[in-house]
């Protein structure tokens, strides 16, 4: 594995370990980080006793269609915004039948960056059924940079709502 | 990248290229490499102009509920059989609406082999709609490896389905 993905890596092997130790099972809706988050999870031997899947949802009709996430919402805020992928994280984790689950907008780049939202613009969400944590972060790097960090953070904030 | 991974990457920027010159999009329904299909097709930076999503669906309950995969033939056959995996791209290619599909089911490992299904036998299906192509494996290494090679043969799948 590079250095860059020891980090996704390790918090993907946390996770495991939290997640049997609590007895929790866990579903992701990905947008910009394209099933990496998915791929890190499942890296870890073991992880089908508590992941049961995921949506890479990169088109908005696959939000919309397969996730739940009101259209109004991405017309209104955007795709990549606090509104959109809070509805990923409870679609997916409703889809799933899931105890817990973490969703991600952004943009990854080159392309697709605005004033307002700059290439490495990411919102991320995760639920454990009752309440829902969604922060906005800015990420520097390239595209499989700005991917790579951001699967690290969605992994850290789904332990942090795993704990509660 | 590490080593390893150039063949997946090599082949999803060789399916951008040609899905960008035919005008094709694509989803995946990915058990055993748990969302490094998606993961390697999107990290090719323009990818969202054909591809759509996909559904990581390591419970047969989301090959069932979210693929529509009959638990019948999950029953009959096992979740690593040419059937269920036929279902699972012709269900992922109907829920995403798009021209082509590729599933993959397999025993990645280190657990989960039996002496009919060893770890590394894993089962490919790509599909335009019209017909589905698919193929039995047996991958040889650890549980990276044979999520990585299964990875870039199902990308060599899709490819030479949408060349039809």
């Amino acid at each position: 594995m590079e250095d860059k993905e020891r980090g996704s890596v390790v918090q993907a092997m946390e996770l495991g370990r939290l997640l049997l130790n609590i007895g929790k099972s866990v579903s992701t809706a990905e947008s910009c980080t394209g099933g990496n988050i998915a791929h890190k999870i499942t890296s870890v031997p073991g992880s089908s006793s508590y992941y049961k899947g995921s949506v890479v949802a990169y088109a908005n009709e696959v939000k919309s269609g397969v996730l739940g996430v009101s259209m109004e919402a991405v017309m209104e805020h955007g795709a990549v915004s606090r509104e959109v992928v809070e509805q990923m994280a409870e679609g997916v984790r409703r889809l799933m039948g899931t105890d817990l689950a973490v969703a991600t907008s952004g943009v990854a780049g080159p392309g697709g960056g605005t004033a307002e939202k700059p290439v490495g613009t990411v919102w991320i969400a995760a639920t454990n059924g009752i309440e829902v944590q969604s922060e906005c972060f800015h990420f520097e790097g390239n595209r499989a940079e700005i991917i790579e960090k951001t699967t690290e953070k969605a992994i850290f904030v789904l332990k942090s709502i795993a704990n509660k």
